[in-house]
């Protein structure tokens, strides 16, 4: 029996082009002799589809594709899985399942509801689903098929395990001959390897070949990186579809049996690519999702702008990204010259607009009420704030998305002016610590200089007073940033950091900071998610919570 | 027997404020005769802890209260019901309980666990914990005694459960002779009635008296308005306790058996007072919570600012609250003339600041740029996003919280300005409807005018330029508000609005200015909730969704 993986990039609720796109897979999947194609979780509506499952209209939509691909199966010779939210006919509980549709002849075989529902992180799924609790296999063209849903089989091989059952323990009873998993499973730059452990413990514990479908594209902050997989049964590798790109993949389960493959074949796994690779797609699709083309930013001459705009050109093209370099009267002429020389290397467009005039007319506005007060923090956020205004008016005015260029290190511990340089629709490092950001510079320019040298060697500073250097208010961002990752990735509290052998006083400053500035992160656009454990929609403190702090 | 409630405003994370009003409260009921005092769910650490619940350390901090707590009963004929986390001992599933921990003699002498956890709206309970799957009473004193959470009383009386248990259909089996509810049931204009609603449903069923009790205060956004009740075995009110403050209550057992007692002593529930009443509680504890002490606000002579100065005025203290004007060329007399008269009429302090010249140090620095394009919206984001800058600037440098004037309307189509008027720590009005905004400063005006009548009879606008009218741009909004409320508190999709009268091409173009406008209300401040369905943590939706937009 051949399966055909169908690697694909949804867009939430656009149903329209979610079924061209299922519906162009399974005349290729067709042709190209297979006799299943497996689509990803919730491919009709795109994953996450967030509150509008609690639309009716919305859920209305969803099957009415699934009837538009039901016809797609008629007279051919396929089966079709694709997941899609399916309707709970019993009273008690959440009204919908998150399901694995099983199609062919034009109808619906067999659905496969999933059981164990993420509710962490940036997963909602128990806020609308209720877990399936029926286990039973698909019969299709004497194979007897293992039907699961993404976390379903993440439940393993785990000390502390998240649930009370396995579906698959279940299904294994049944005596299955092939397992497909249908996913939605987003990027990290650490996942891709778990994900493949995973699958590993899943051959190991049940002795079945497994498909594994993943979605790829990005949804707003979420990334999905696609490295669909197929295993066969004795856990070997057969396959590991590309990350980042769109694909169909055609596997026969005859040759996964017995064939004590001692090859993994698998995609390169670096760090630093993936984040790459990863952040220009989340810029690309959250563009071209919204249906826009064009990105502005303001260029510092400092390493995270140099570094979005790197990477927004490279997602974008270079002359659909207008750099704006707004020096301040406390702005190094190096500053402005090492931005310049950026957009050269890059070949973007770039103006020049001074805001010392501007400046100046606010400190004149002020002048009564800031009577006796002397030039502090205030004045410099004026200053970043002006900035802010002037890309959200070029924005504003030409139909640009402005591109936020703050990295995680500094969304970690407030060290950004709300309205001012936290301003934009998106933010491409914000899961991306500083030090990360010194890898991507080098990684950029790792052919050939883009990124001026001055930007990657200099001191970082915001330049908003005279002669300042982050080192001023901040720890060495080599110190921080490992502190930052093992309160903000791994949630140490402060007890095991200091056991860890980090200082307790500038731990208990970092942790002080990281948790006063909550609402500062409260108001910051959304970030694209490259790490276990980025800010946002899969992080959520009280902002007035009191608890180191 | 008798039993105590204590009703009380805590601090999430805050656990030694948290514990002192536990300890105080234990004192008073031990002086007033109590056999039991009930205390709030999760009132060890305050509600909603969030992912702070995901650090040991946090974890660690509870259980050391819970320790305190059962010093304090040491040698005292109390028992205490509160609630905390409680550690899953079991591998499998999530590591937490929801609890109400039983204390007496020193000792836990039971742990309800909460078994069903609302995972919806603004609820994440099953983020974090395991649903409780044993039921057992309390034995105290000769009583029995059925321990439940919050949401375990919620699944009755309901055309569409949500869950597939309900609690006390296990626990009623077992004969007790009351049950104590403890709660953390967030405010809305129309849920105190629900309560009421479901714990006469629940006494109807089960036939025994029944003690709830309710935390009070608002953390960050959600606001817990007390309400505590007891209901006799017949169903009746015997008391409600006041809303919006702290208090204990005390009650006999033995007077509410049999009592047929035929008067419910309840408290008001009008919708407007009660928002209004809800709102200075929703400022008074974020800035208390937070530490600070003054406000300061755009005072624009509309109605939404207008409000917002009245309700902060009452919350803080009319001195406080700093008033600014800041009126632009557009700016008519009267607008600066209202606003200054209400500040009088108020009591606070207030700035004349106008943006002209800011405003053309930004078309001068933007000429070159902006060469051959009109004076268009962008122009009048500029004049937003200075007044934002000049009361950032004020709060920077004096230390107040800028309070957002914007209200639901607005928010929901997208009608402000990024960075500019949606700038704020707390938005007070942004589940508030603009037609709720009238009714508020009518009810502000009861006994004398506060706000001017001009600021609530003249039509709404902007005025960022020349005689501009919020009508020009936006339906009528008494007709808006109907089909916003439709949409958003009761999920209305576009369909079922035709067929409820409105246009359909009305509906069309609103739906999608809600939708579209998502990426605005991504990164507006935390708003104060009233209704059942607010926009923030309650509502989630995706950006880059291409639904009805």
């Amino acid at each position: 029996m051949k399966i055909a993986i169908a690697q694909q990039n949804y867009h939430i609720g656009n149903f329209e082009s979610n079924f061209q796109k299922i519906k162009k897979a399974i005349e290729e999947a067709v042709a190209k002799g297979a006799d299943i194609v497996a689509f990803s979780e919730l491919a009709v509506c795109g994953y996450a589809p967030r509150d509008f499952l609690e639309f009716d209209d919305f859920i209305a939509s969803c099957l009415e594709v699934i009837e538009q691909i039901k016809a797609e199966t008629v007279g051919k010779d396929i089966a079709v899985v694709v997941g899609a939210p399916s309707v709970n006919p019993v009273v008690e509980g959440k009204d919908l399942f998150n399901s694995a549709y099983f199609i062919a002849d034009g109808e619906i075989k067999h659905l496969a509801h999933k059981t164990l529902l993420p509710t962490y992180d940036i997963f909602d799924e128990y806020r609308y689903f209720e877990p399936g609790k029926n286990f039973d296999l698909v019969s299709y063209k004497g194979q007897q098929i293992a039907l699961t849903v993404c976390e379903d089989i993440w439940n393993i091989g785990n000390e502390n395990p998240l649930y009370t059952v396995c579906p698959m323990d279940e299904l294994i009873k049944k005596q299955p001959d092939f397992m497909i998993n249908i996913s939605a499973s987003p990027f990290a730059y650490d996942h891709a390897e778990e994900r493949i452990e995973v699958l590993k413990e899943n051959v190991n514990r049940y002795g079945v070949p497994v498909f594994y479908v993943n979605a790829v594209g990005a949804q707003t902050e979420v990334i999905f990186d696609g490295g669909s997989l197929v295993l066969d049964d004795s856990a070997n590798i057969v396959d590991e579809m590309p990350f980042f790109e769109e694909k169909m993949g055609i596997y026969d389960t005859n040759e996964l049996i017995d064939t004590q493959k001692s090859v993994d074949k698998t995609q390169a796994k670096d760090k630093i690519p993936l984040i790459y690779d990863a952040l220009i797609m989340g810029i690309r699709d959250y563009f071209g999702k919204l249906g826009f083309r064009f990105a502005i930013l303001g260029s510092s001459g400092g390493i995270d702008s140099a570094v979005t705009l790197a990477i927004a050109s490279a997602a974008l093209g270079s002359e659909q990204v207008r750099a704006v370099l707004m020096p301040s009267q406390f702005s190094s002429d190096h500053s402005v010259n090492d931005a310049e020389q950026l957009s050269k290397n890059l070949g973007n467009p770039y103006d020049i607009i001074p805001i010392k005039n501007i400046f100046k007319s606010y400190t004149y506005a002020l002048k009564k009420p800031f009577e006796g007060t002397t030039f502090n923090v205030t004045e410099e956020n004026i200053q970043a704030r002006i900035r802010g205004d002037l890309l959200m008016a070029l924005s504003n005015k030409f139909g640009y998305i402005l591109l936020n260029t703050s990295n995680k290190s500094e969304a970690a511990v407030g060290y950004g002016t709300l309205y001012g340089d936290m301003c934009g629709g998106l933010s491409v490092l914000g899961d991306v610590y500083k030090m990360e950001v010194y890898a991507l510079a080098r990684y950029i320019n790792r052919e050939r200089e883009i990124i001026p040298e001055n930007i990657i060697i200099k001191p970082p500073s915001a330049e908003l007073r005279p002669d300042q250097k982050d080192s001023d208010s901040l720890p060495d961002y080599a110190i921080l940033d490992e502190i930052l990752y093992q309160y903000i990735e791994k949630r140490q509290g402060p007890k095991k950091l200091v056991n860890m052998g980090y200082d307790s006083a500038l731990v208990a400053r970092i942790l002080k900071l990281v948790n006063t500035n909550e609402y500062k992160r409260y108001q910051t656009p959304p970030m694209l998610r490259v790490s276990s454990k980025a800010f946002g929609m899969g992080r959520r403190m009280p902002i007035v919570g009191k608890y180191l702090s």
